[in-house]
């Protein structure tokens, strides 16, 4: 990492680069849903988005602004399923080769998706040193950019244009919820979110099985996650160097969710919205369900961040 | 029913009538599906209609063409599900009570569903004469008005008005191909396209295990579904008799489609456009997929008639 800081304008700039890249997804609205929790939520659906997620945005943001000669030797990243599927689309509409490593626990339908964008994927163990370690050997052998998803200043500042969009089209939001793992999404949405309205309250929503977030913010330091047992398994990862200072300092609390709450949440999502969120994407929702937020925020933003779920593995 | 008739002109004022009621559903589109099968696809989103389907057009267009009188009444209805929740949520939001009979092998959700609508519902067997007997019955007792789940020409009309709104936002299309039933859907959608456009090809689709509609058009007669056996439980009726004349002069072919077709254009639906559509709703895109339409069939609507669908009961 060369930069170490993000900005409103890196963030507005970004969305002035990925524009004709990336799918400006729909803000719903679910009247059923809105009359449980007695607010009205706004769901930007990135599980709309190309690759069905958010992620999209952060690597295509990011293999833009690699230089014609690093172009030439592609990209590479570490990844548990939608930065990976990301960056591989990224990369093939660039014409540039992308090196992928996963976890040998990644759901199948993502690997599948990866390998269908002709990335070159490589196994490793599921823990962070593992990945780590790969990926530093395979941009040794091939010069390929390593990608980080989510601690790299171009990966956050494309997440933070999908908070720019939901407050463009819904400018009176009284907060926002997104969830975190690496902290890229959150990052990026407090940015967007303060520079456009430094009043509006942001919460990132958390599994209890990786609550490294929750336990930074409790801390006032930054921590990170043992083995993470979630369902929720976009969301592994421990908050970033480059993106927990931001969290710090933006958000207004972590709330943490456990798997039956996700299940539940997402089961709303699918019966009632009809739209089909991975459970990172319901993480979100089952917070506003299962924590008493103030009462003066009555119109909440809430990213529905993917929609990437092996159908097949359905445990209800 | 005292009228047996229904204009393109019906539909235009059914439109007029129900807009401050229904939702204007979006139409989605999907590069990877478009990619598979060879054409441009324009998804009609009538699972995120009201109710989740779009039985809600026809169910709230009849309920508003009731008499001040009748409505004192209520209404009283026979159907498998979506027509049961548009029409109990048509009633309760004119304040009027409503009678529903649902067959005993109903979907739990949808059940609920009409149930949580307020409306009292009396199960009887799943055969097409014991919810005709048991609904004169009914209307007998209470002096509710019967609101047949697809051959009345209001709720015909009011069906109509979503291909109404899909023809207004893609004007160019070749063919629009829409599920068969009893064909309150199809036929209000014949009127509609060829009202706007006689060059329109329609095309219904219906599942083999209630093949009706495909007989009744290769015989030239209508003929009527013995025991019906399929997944798209929104099917399972034989075409009506106000509808059949319709579908006989508008429609250019019936496609059938057998359950594992019909669920994997679902899994493709959920996977891929991240959309919970039910399996009725799958059984057109089924049809693209596995019936060689004519080439210069480029730009097909498709009507995604509903998304109720017992998440428990997953068959995959």
């Amino acid at each position: 990492m060369t930069e170490n800081t993000v900005t409103f304008a890196d963030i507005q700039s970004a969305a002035k680069m990925i524009a004709p890249l990336v799918f400006r997804t729909p803000v719903m609205t679910c009247e059923t849903i809105n009359a449980l929790v007695g607010r009205e939520l706004f769901f930007k659906c990135e599980h709309l988005q190309k690759v069905g997620a958010f992620k999209y945005r952060g690597a295509s943001h990011a293999v833009a602004r690699l230089s014609a000669a690093q172009k030439k030797n592609g990209v590479c990243t570490h990844s548990s399923g939608n930065h990976a599927q990301a960056l591989a689309l990224a990369a093939k509409q660039q014409q540039m080769p992308a090196y992928i490593l996963m976890p040998e626990t990644a759901p199948r339908v993502k690997v599948d998706s990866v390998r269908g964008y002709g990335a070159e994927i490589t196994f490793c163990e599921p823990t962070q040193s593992a990945r780590e370690e790969t990926a530093r050997i395979i941009v040794e052998q091939t010069g390929a950019t390593f990608i980080h998803p989510f601690d790299n200043s171009h990966v956050i500042a494309g997440q933070g244009t999908a908070a720019l969009e939901l407050l463009e089209e819904i400018p009176d939001l009284d907060a926002i919820i997104c969830p975190v793992g690496g902290g890229g999404l959150a990052s990026g949405t407090c940015l967007a979110a303060h520079g456009i309205n430094p009043d509006v309250k942001i919460f990132a929503a958390e599994p209890e099985g990786a609550d490294d977030t929750f336990r930074s913010f409790q801390s006032g330091e930054r921590q990170t996650v043992g083995i993470p047992d979630t369902i929720a398994d976009g969301l592994l990862t421990s908050v970033g160097e480059l993106t927990w200072p931001i969290l710090k300092q933006h958000l207004s609390d972590v709330l943490t969710v456990d798997d039956d709450q996700i299940t539940s949440a997402m089961q709303l999502l699918w019966s009632r919205m009809k739209q089909v969120v991975e459970p990172s994407g319901a993480v979100p929702l089952a917070a506003i369900l299962n924590h008493d937020l103030p009462n003066d925020l009555k119109k909440i933003g809430v990213i529905l961040s993917g929609g990437n779920i092996d159908l097949n593995k359905l445990t209800w």
